[in-house]
């Protein structure tokens, strides 16, 4: 794969990795997806098999941490992009995972890949799940955090969970992730304001803000896959990192849990006095277990 | 009235105005309104008629415009209340625009005041409309602004415009007020910024936000405000001062023109490039006419 993804960045290819190293100014490109344009930034360390990311409800690309995003970056070439009606990208939200794990599967192929790791998040995760079990020789290796199975304990009450806090943050004047993806203790709160000030770090060519209608499909999406049967994970032999923290009000930690159980080669990491953005909170650990899971 | 109003200065009344002139730092008190303790602001030139502010959906203390309040405080004796449930107050907030203004009138009472002006803004107004009609002998004059009557066209859509602007702000990081409440003019977006960064200007002892319970109970008041039967505003002989913007999106621009030809004696301000926040954008020329209004 190293050299098809060299290859890739000599002939400057739609995968191949932007100059330059940091998440605060790597450019955002377009590529043609069927009949739609969908918004990505590539970057990081060329070659090897690239990690493409697979955001968050209400997220487009300025939603990933930086330390996260650019720690892995820092020896892979990492992908990120907006799924279908997303921030930049053309077309309209589909209002079922599978359809979204589609479109991301016809993103990827349409970018020329052949072999990708994944990182999904909370409902990136949920979307990461379907795609490695529709195609399971495209995926290498997965890294699934803050997320949970199909039908998972709770997934259900993330539409309520979300309208709420999003009223309430709306209220109180502030970001609604300081709730949704952190404990309520002094170093959670601490942590929040540090997470939400790194996704301000990017000033210029920023994305576009995800539309109400957007917000509203993807939480439908959410609530069927919480209340739908169980899938049949232990068809899926890749290893897989989940990861979580340890108090997690979006999608509870159980559900981390569930997912080693019945994944075959899953390894589990779950962080102290951290929730839903345990991941982005302890982007240190993170990070380096993450690299050490990839290139194992 | 002067005189009444002088002698609860003397004695330390509930209703003597706070020394000191500025909204950004006149104190909070509290005051037993039967079995609850309702937060309020007393301020401005002592003596005269005071003038108490009713305020809008899912407003504390701190949503009124340091301009327009201490506007009018220059020359009134002004007083600023959390209705009940709402912001510091105690108790629950109730789900009717009429139980709402009778705990404005057992407020008035508890103050020890027989007779008032009244600035209602959007929610306020509706509660002015009730409290005047209930207890005429206690208001002398009323300020209606961004609001309407009793059924008055678009009321019943408040709800759907507050959830997806609230919704829409959470996903922007925006302050909802500034799709809510200003035109998306260029000078209605400059305004809009300088509106919500007076709202900062006081920075101790702020109010409290108030809860989502708080605002959903609010918004299904106002839902039956909006689809009550009209009622008979011919009765209201009171001097009423009615002022919007040209352009509301939450309480339509015609409820304005409604009220006044059906309030015997009623005068209309409307601003031109302005919304629902009316008032606040155009705080010169509405201080301009409150005064003279209230004191003609």
């Amino acid at each position: 794969m190293n050299g098809h993804a060299s290859q890739n960045n000599r002939s400057g290819s739609p995968s191949a990795p932007s100059p330059g190293s940091s998440w605060r100014v790597v450019p955002t490109r377009t590529i043609a997806v069927g009949d739609t344009e969908f918004a990505y930034r590539s970057y990081g360390h060329p070659g090897g098999v690239p990690v493409v990311f697979l955001h968050h409800l209400a997220a487009n690309l300025d939603n990933w941490d930086p330390r996260v995003i650019d720690g892995i970056a820092a020896g892979h070439h990492v992908i990120a992009f907006d799924n279908r009606g997303v921030g930049a990208s053309g077309g309209t939200t589909p209002d079922t995972i599978e359809a979204m794990a589609a479109d991301a599967i016809a993103f990827i192929d349409a970018m020329g890949l052949t072999e990708v790791d994944l990182l999904g998040f909370s409902m990136g995760g949920f979307i990461a799940q379907v795609v490695v079990a529709e195609r399971p020789e495209l995926i290498r290796r997965v890294i699934l955090a803050g997320t949970g199975p199909a039908g998972g304990a709770g997934i259900d009450k993330v539409t309520r969970v979300s309208y709420s806090d999003s009223i309430k943050a709306a209220l109180t004047g502030k970001d609604p992730k300081q709730n949704l993806f952190f404990t309520r203790s002094a170093n959670g709160k601490s942590q929040a304001k540090a997470f939400i000030t790194r996704l301000k770090e990017r000033t210029e060519n920023r994305d576009k803000a995800v539309t109400v209608t957007t917000f509203r499909t993807q939480l439908r999406a959410i609530h069927k896959w919480g209340t739908q049967p169980p899938a049949d994970l232990g068809t899926i032999t890749h290893p897989v990192l989940v990861a979580n923290g340890e108090d997690d009000r979006m999608v509870p930690t159980s559900n981390s849990h569930d997912l080693v159980e019945r994944l075959p080669n899953a390894t589990l990491r779950i962080y102290q006095d951290a929730g839903h953005g345990g991941i982005f909170q302890e982007h240190r650990q993170l990070v380096a277990t993450a690299v050490e899971f990839l290139d194992s």
